[in-house]
C-alpha cells in the first residue's frame, strides 16, 4: 500500500507513524513545502521516502494535512492526479468549504472529508506522536459522497488506529467545532494577550502563575499559520461564539459590579456541570 | 510539634500530608465545619486527631485553609486563643483584606500571610495530594510584620515541603494574582457556560470536544464556595482584568468582522510569547 502524506506536521506525522506501525505493507511517501521538514521527517522515520506531486499517480492512499486555506487549492490538484482507486483523506479542522470546493470534481468519490479531534499545541514533524488517535473521535462528513470501497478502506485505517467514528454534515461540523475548539483557542489567545500586556515584568507572571493558568492558556502556544485560515473559513460561526462568550463575560462583570455574588455563585455552580461532559475526554 | 489545620480541603489536606511526612514529631489536629470531612480526613490519615477551637491553646502551628470570607472572621478568633509562641499561617488566595483585618490585632506578630500557588480543580479531603507543593511558588506578604522566630519556623516548613518563596506586599499580590489566576477561572467558567448553553445536545459536545477544550475549560470544575468570596474580596482588580480581557476579545472579533486576518495572525504570533513564560510552570 503506497501512502502519501502531504504535510508532515503534528497530525500528518502522527498518522504516518501509526500507519507504519499497524500496516506492515505500507510504504509512506512524504510531501511538504518545507524541505527542512521533509528531511527531518525522513531522518526521524516518519516517512520512508521523499516524493513530489508527480509521484502521486502510484498512490493508494493520500492524506492531506496542511493549513485549511492551502488545502482548498491542493486537494483539487491532487484529485486531478490520483488514479481511480486511490483514496484521498483530508484531515483539516474545517469541513464546509472544502466539501463545497470538491463537490463537482470528477473524482469527488475518491475524496473523504475527516476531522480527527486530536492534537497538541505543538507543530512540525518533531511534534508527531505515536498512538495520538487512540480513543479519539474522528468526524467524517458527507460519507455518502465517497465511493463505498474507499469508505471501507478509510474505516479500516481509522479503526486500526483506534479512532471512534462519528458522521456529521459539514455545516453542523463547522458550527459545533466553533464552540468546542475554535472558541477555546481565541479564549486562550486573548487570555495570554491580556496577561502579557499587563504584566510587563515577566518575572512576576512566571512566579505567580500556577498550573491553572498554564492549563487555561495552553492553546495560546498554537500555530498562527494553522489557526488564521481556520478562523477565516469558519468566520460566521466563530463570530457567533465570540459574541455569546463576550456577552457572558459582560454579564459576569455586571454581576460583580452590582455585588450580586449569590448569582455569581449560581453561575459557577451551574457551569460545574461541565464535569460530567468532560469525564469522557482524555 | 502540635499542628492544627483548620479546613481539611485540597490545600489544608495536602499540607497535613506533607508535614506528617517530613516532620516525624508533628501531631496533626484537624478542625472543620463539616463533620463528614473531619471524619474522612481522620480515616484517610490526613489528620491524627479531631479537635475544636478550645484545643488551639496547645498549638505550635495553626494553618487556616478555608474560604477567604470565613477566614476574615476565623483568623482573629484563632489569634485570640493561641499562645504567644504559636505561628498562624493563612494560605488563602487573596491577601489584602486579611492583612487589613489583622493589622491591629495584639497578636499580629503571630500571623503569617501566605499563598502557596498550588492546587487542582478538585476540593475536599479526598482531593489532598502528597508532594503538591514541591517546586511551587509560595507568596508571603508583609513578612516584616511577623515575629522573626515565627518567620523562621514558617520558612523551615515551607522549604522542607519544597516551596520557592517570593515576598510581596498584599496589594501587589492581589493585583497580579487577578491576572494569572482569578481571570483564568472566569475565562474558563464563561467558556463552559457558553458551550453548555449552545450545545443542548450534550452528546455532540462530548464527541467533538478534544483535549484542547478540556484543558481550557478545566478550571470551570472549581468550587463556587471557594471562588465566590475570592472574586468578592478582589472585586476591583478582577473587574479591571475582565474589562481588559473583554476589550481584547472584542478587538479580535472586529478584526474578524473586517476580514483583517493578517492582523489576527500577528495577534496570535505575538501571544505565542506565552511559551517562554510557561516554560517554567508544571
Amino acid at each position: 500500500m503506497n501512502v502519501f502524506v502531504i504535510g508532515l506536521g503534528l497530525i500528518g506525522g502522527s498518522l504516518s507513524l501509526d500507519i507504519q506501525e499497524h500496516f506492515v505493507d505500507a510504504k509512506i511517501y512524504g510531501i511538504d513545502v518545507s524541505e527542512n521538514h521533509l528531511q527531518e521527517a525522513l531522518e526521524i522515520g516518519i516517512i520512508h521516502e521523499k516524493a513530489t506531486f508527480s509521484d502521486l499517480e502510484k498512490a493508494d492512499v493520500v492524506i492531506v494535512s496542511i493549513p485549511v486555506d492551502v488545502q482548498l487549492q491542493v486537494i483539487p490538484e491532487v484529485l486531478d492526479i490520483i488514479n481511480d482507486d486511490c483514496l484521498l483523506i483530508d484531515v483539516g479542522s474545517t469541513k464546509e468549504m472544502i466539501c463545497t470546493v470538491v463537490a463537482n470534481h470528477p473524482k469527488r468519490r475518491n475524496f473523504l472529508a475527516a476531522h480527527p479531534i486530536a492534537g497538541t499545541e505543538f507543530s512540525g514533524p518533531k511534534a508527531a506522536i505515536k498512538g495520538l488517535f487512540k480513543n479519539k473521535t474522528n468526524i467524517i462528513c458527507e460519507v455518502e459522497k465517497t465511493a463505498f470501497k474507499l469508505q471501507e478502506k478509510a474505516l479500516e485505517i481509522f479503526s486500526t488506529l483506534g479512532m471512534r467514528i462519528r458522521y456529521m454534515d459539514s455545516k453542523s461540523h463547522d458550527k459545533h467545532i466553533a464552540y468546542v475548539s475554535h472558541l477555546s483557542h481565541i479564549s486562550a489567545f486573548m487570555l495570554g494577550k491580556t496577561v502579557i500586556e499587563k504584566e510587563k515584568n515577566e518575572r512576576d507572571i512566571f512566579d505567580m502563575a500556577g498550573s491553572g493558568f498554564a492549563s487555561t492558556v495552553r492553546l495560546a502556544k498554537s500555530s498562527p499559520a494553522m489557526w488564521t485560515p481556520i478562523f477565516e473559513q469558519n468566520k460566521t460561526n466563530v463570530i457567533e461564539t465570540l459574541n455569546e462568550y463576550i456577552i457572558n463575560l459582560q454579564q459576569f462583570k455586571e454581576l460583580m459590579e452590582n455585588d450580586n455574588f449569590p448569582e455569581i455563585y449560581n453561575e459557577m455552580k451551574n457551569t460545574n456541570y461541565i464535569k460530567q461532559i468532560l469525564n469522557g475526554i482524555k
